[in-house]
């Protein structure tokens, strides 16, 4: 058994009929809620136990539908609806007490499969200052404490680290756990939603940003060390925005993709 | 009852607790198969009629399970996973011949309940030369019939109009119906699914490029007349590729984003 605490926090056993049983650890929250990309993460190891031969999220779409409960256990029922030679269709719940929290679709593969990188398109990693020059995501930035910054060691770029500095809905940064695990797919999952909202950087921190959906595509196993990341809104209408992002890993390789659409209160927009 | 060919063709009718009934035209088709676009516009019907306080696809995304059946009934079974004041989260299935094709989640809102415009931020249109100024998309570019170009017209930036001639993974330009009918959210998830796979620009018409996953936003109610759009692959990795498209209305007016992860099979890739 894993001694990383990630690896403890998205423990899934097998229930029977009952699918998938874990626990959502307080360790991973955003003020009194759970990450997003956590709970996303519990799901994924759940279909990663259930689908042993592809076990990477190729696209995997959650919408969220109530706030998780931390330190309440959860329960993850799925069904395949498709399994094929190279990728499984799958949907999933993720339940606390009796209401589902997250419900999921996804198109699993196996990205250890290529024999040899044949891709022709791959988005480079931007500029970054190296993560010692960069400025650790700050405990109390949100006005919320922010537990999972105990857990993730997040450096944001010097220029976007404050909420309203960088003059436009952008933040990049690296990203790390604290203990020592070494990112994979279940941690890419978690890493496309530990950022401060790309908005923040426009507007300031304008408060909970809760997701209404959002969508992973992951593209390769990262290789071990830092990651990079970079999420960015150019699409905010009428209280609701969407956010982008890209996640490379130490070697400069484009790891994951994400996209959500995220609700924000704009000040003075009435109720 | 409306005289238009794509209201006719995403008619969909109660069939009680069986769900909704409908039927999958060969008019949309891309070669033997239904256009995956028009797909989801019949399962988008399908919601709209189930949710007539939230009959807009606020972000809806599709999986592909196998190819739909020209000229076939379909039934579209769907699920309410919550039911809010101001979205509704569902899912859905599109079944023809005891197999589901689609398979869906969404959420629903209204997007005509917007007081005022109020967002901050909005991607302009691309500049794109006029429609009469653009090349119709040709009925033989992939070499298999394109029925779907007999009931859009779809004008192509002259740059990118012939498969590798933009020398990047780039496609743009107008689209309409043929036969009059004004755009709204409907034709949108038709719209952002019916130009040619812009990784046609870069490596010519490889073939085939099949959808596993496509997710759709809808972010207005778009104005009548032409509409613009712009899709674009940075991302092509092991024969994966992540095409990005956003929709335009004829007011300059983003209406819709979209991404799909599909399938290509480069030259010399192997099996």
């Amino acid at each position: 058994m894993s001694a990383f605490e990630f690896d403890h926090d998205v423990r899934i056993a097998s229930a029977g009929e009952a699918g998938w049983h874990g626990h959502v650890s307080p360790g991973w929250n955003i003020g009194a809620n759970p990450n997003g990309g956590y709970l996303l993460a519990i799901a994924g190891a759940a279909l990663r136990a259930a689908l042993p031969a592809h076990p990477d999220p190729l696209s995997v779409t959650a919408h969220y539908l109530k706030p998780g409960l931390p330190g309440v256990d959860c329960q993850v029922a799925m069904q395949v609806l498709r399994g094929g030679r190279t990728l499984s269709t799958v949907r999933a719940s993720l339940v606390q007490d009796g209401a589902t929290r997250l419900e999921l679709l996804a198109a699993m593969g196996d990205l250890g499969t290529a024999a040899a990188d044949t891709s022709v398109l791959r988005p480079p990693p931007p500029e970054m200052p190296p993560p010692e020059a960069c400025v650790p995501r700050s405990p109390g930035e949100q006005g919320v404490p922010l537990p999972i910054v105990d857990r993730l060691d997040i450096r944001l770029h010097p220029d976007e680290s404050r909420a309203g500095s960088a003059g436009r809905a952008r933040v990049g940064g690296w990203i790390r756990f604290r203990d020592g695990r070494e990112p994979d797919p279940l941690a890419a999952l978690l890493f496309v939603d530990a950022f401060p909202p790309a908005v923040f950087g426009l507007l300031g921190a304008v408060g909970w940003v809760p997701t209404v959906e959002l969508t992973v595509q992951l593209r390769a196993r990262p290789a071990p060390g830092w990651m990079l990341a970079r999420f960015e809104t150019t699409d905010l209408l009428d209280g609701r925005l969407i956010e982008d992002g890209m996640l490379w890993d130490a070697t400069g390789r484009l790891v994951a993709q994400s996209r959500q659409l995220a609700l924000v209160r704009l000040p003075g927009a009435g109720a």
